[in-house]
């Protein structure tokens, strides 16, 4: 593997599980610099030249390949706008595992904010993971702020799966899509904040496309003095059908703020909303404890069944 | 019964059911001016001397009167600001009609901004019936802004039916209620537009007492060009539940926004939303017209039978 301290590889294997260089195409990124790269035939990775960032393109018609391109920043006080570009052909299948891992032991914030856009082509599916992690024991927050575009052609297919589990003080989500006639997007967030941190999570699908259809559900868990505010809208201007979904888990002062938003353009969109906030329920805690787990130990074991 | 013409008539029983005088306590007004209003033992009714409006006070164990307090508009051109402030004692039952009705024949607009103020006390019931309807040929627009806001004792239980069913070209609707210990609110909003007509329906409801609990019901239906933006939030701050629902039909040319929003502040707070937004199902249509229905009185009966 390429020249990489403990640090380092500790935060690609949480982000992108990876214990090893990957297969397939890759883009690593540590502390601001790309230091390992793999193109394949059909997956070309250039960095760009007027922002830094990378463009992907993949071939029309490449199937069962993947791509990681996770980030890590190992020191205090770096700050970072990366810009990485997609360009998805037609017929394709891939895998994509995107994600940020911070390990801040500094007095200085460190920050990574990545603008992911996606270009996907007619009938392609994209099977998309980023995770979000942070560690160290430094004063120095651990910020950041992903902002995500998915532009989806005809007949494509999108599933996003977005975590952030543990360490980030500080983030600001944005993902916007716009689906074409039956392009199809599917979206699972996973959040939890702990002591002050703060997560704001917006998301904004356009079905101007009939046949076009969004699911976007956010699960999230805020405890300790932590504050959410999650923000789902889905815009129906076609014939359409878009569901989304909020379930919030709140324990000791966290707060959480849900403000989804359905509007309905075209008399045959068809969306559906549901959303509820409460604390882990009594009877729950109860049954586990039964079984010999410490009140703690039940907490955790709801919580990661509900996040998984 | 006072002196009335049949257009005051005809909009006193759309808004308030009234073929005659009613029962109980009561103050009718017409064109900008009370023009009959009778009190009993119990209640009181006095005209403001600041602005236009009454105060109304119930008398603490004050059960099972009535107040009706309707409103008609059957002049063009009239604009009218009215402050109506309810003081209910302690252990009262009372149901309280309100409602407005405008007639516009003219080329003039018609408004009549309605600000209604409830303090109701410890372990109170009231039922609260709000009617807006519009009518008349007229260009000039016929504009209803509520604005209704509602301060809960402990214990106190109000009941709220807001309908606006027909012909109100223009509606801002806010309504705002702060609920103390065990206090329990639940509203039923009834909405329909058409023609170009818009509606903006606010709720805002806090939940700040132990034992508080709202329930918030809004369906609606918008035709023709009609637009409706409905925003329901609801804040726990207590050990508190909370659920609110938006549940909207478009057909035509129609559109609706529908913005609920959550907020916990407490991890004893449960809260639950749901919305949905879609035409009517094609099956219901065609069971009816199986039945030997037109399409039309098909959609007129399951509208019907939604808003009801």
């Amino acid at each position: 593997m390429v020249q990489m301290d403990a640090v380092q590889k500790r935060l690609f294997e949480e982000v992108a599980g990876l214990h090893d260089i990957p297969e397939g195409a890759y883009n690593l990124r540590a502390n601001g610099q790309s230091i390992s790269r793999n193109t394949t035939a059909n997956i070309d990775i250039r960095s760009k030249e007027d922002v830094s960032g990378i463009d992907i393109h993949v071939k029309a018609g490449t199937k069962n390949e993947s791509i990681h391109i996770p980030v890590v920043l190992s020191q205090s006080g770096i700050k970072e706008d990366v810009y990485n570009d997609f360009f998805i052909g037609e017929d394709c299948d891939v895998l994509i595992v995107a994600g940020c891992g911070i390990d801040n032991c500094g007095s200085q914030d460190s920050e990574h904010d990545g603008i992911h856009r996606f270009y996907i082509g007619k009938n392609s599916r994209v099977r998309y993971v980023e995770k979000h992690y942070g560690s160290g024991d430094g004063s120095g927050k651990r910020i950041l702020n992903p902002v995500t575009e998915v532009h989806m052609d005809e007949g494509s297919v999108m599933e996003m799966e977005m975590v952030q589990i543990k360490g980030v003080d500080s983030t600001n989500r944005t993902t916007i899509a716009e689906l074409k006639a039956d392009a199809k997007l599917v979206v699972q967030e996973r959040l939890m904040t702990h002591g002050q941190q703060q997560a704001y999570s917006i998301y904004k699908v356009d079905l101007i496309g009939d046949g076009s259809a969004a699911d976007v559900v956010s699960r999230s868990v805020a405890r300790d003095d932590s504050y959410q505010k999650l923000d789902l809208c889905v815009i129906g201007s076609a014939a359409c059908s878009g569901h989304t979904e909020c379930d919030s888990i709140i324990m000791d002062n966290g707060r959480i703020l849900a403000v989804p938003s359905l509007e309905a353009n075209n008399i045959d969109a068809a969306l559906v909303h549901e959303a509820a906030i409460g604390k882990i329920a009594g009877e729950q805690l109860v049954k586990l404890m039964t079984l010999g787990l410490t009140e703690a130990e039940a907490e955790e074991q709801i919580i990661n069944g509900f996040l998984k």
